[in-house]
């Protein structure tokens, strides 16, 4: 909290704000698309609620948009406490969301409870993804470290061997929540197959 | 645009996607709040989304925030061909409107027409300040690096000797677009020039 004569609510949305800021420190896997650096979480976040913007027109289900907005912008504020969990370490997945709900528990904590309440829902419907809005947003999640691969000469996928049915099986809920773009990933991949950005099976 | 068998639009719509990756390099003068390097615009611009949510209920107009949300997710944008000018920088300020207008002519017109016309204008009305949106919208923008100054010990404050009444003549416009947080940045800023943050009139 800071130590400042403010209103209790407004000091905690500020701590949280402050707080927040750490996912600007937390590295994924993929690169930024000119291969530079690896790229973080809190930019992705950017990129994922403006491909969200973009796309909207790609979701075979009628969503509110602006929820999956939020969504975008909120869903990986866990790894603050968490880190990131790769996409294909699958014993780390196993763990993940029993540590990533005690992370959720402890961040959205720091807000004003009805707010903080309301953004652990969205987290939360985000990763059980029950509803037409958190299958979209995952869809669209999964798209962009493929097009940051495809970008990069396949920097993770080579870094971590992935082959070709891992990235399948993982965009599997492209083929009903957005069947266009389930599509071009398909092409995409079929492009990286052939061009050596993926292990042979 | 990609070289693959998609559509036109999706092309167009991907080739934006790939082209604000960008955003990723363009650095701000401030640091993120670890004080370890200097914040890039895109997750800038995914702290400042995040904090219009957080703090929509301090605007004193009634807003429609999910629009205010596109606004701070799009409105650097621009600088992926403009680059980012200091907010203190009277000089390169008067010649900022023009570059980045053709900045954004260029970039949106990467997009399919509707779409590129629809967040051209989003865009220009957040620069052009004549609606409630766009006011609160910058208020929140100018609240973040002064709470990221606050916390790396006044770091871009100092670099470029900036004085209180310079800090205080950018935030004219908390005053009416949100007295609230207007009040809270006068608390702060009273703090900061005692500890020495800013530089002496």
């Amino acid at each position: 909290m800071l130590d400042l004569p403010i209103s209790d609510k407004l000091n905690k949305q500020l701590s949280f704000i402050i707080e927040i800021d750490q996912l600007k420190t937390v590295l994924r896997q993929a690169k930024i698309m000119d291969g530079s650096r690896q790229e973080n979480s809190a930019e992705h976040s950017w990129h994922f609620a403006m491909t969200m913007i973009l796309l909207a027109e790609y979701s075979s289900a009628k969503v509110d948009i602006n929820k999956t907005i939020k969504m975008a912008l909120i869903h990986d504020v866990v790894e603050v406490y968490a880190g990131d969990t790769f996409v294909y370490d699958e014993v780390a997945r196993q763990a993940k969301i029993e540590v990533e709900k005690k992370a959720a528990e402890k961040i959205f904590s720091l807000l004003p409870e009805e707010q903080g309440q309301e953004l652990y829902q969205l987290w939360w419907e985000y990763e059980s993804q029950e509803t037409a809005e958190s299958r979209f947003a995952m869809a669209v999640d999964r798209l962009l470290p493929i097009l940051c691969n495809y970008h990069t000469g396949g920097y993770s996928w080579k870094k971590h061997g992935i082959r070709r049915e891992q990235v399948d099986a993982k965009n599997e809920l492209w083929k009903t929540a957005a069947p266009e773009l389930h599509e071009f990933v398909c092409i995409l991949l079929k492009q990286a197959e052939e061009n050596g950005l993926l292990a042979e099976s």
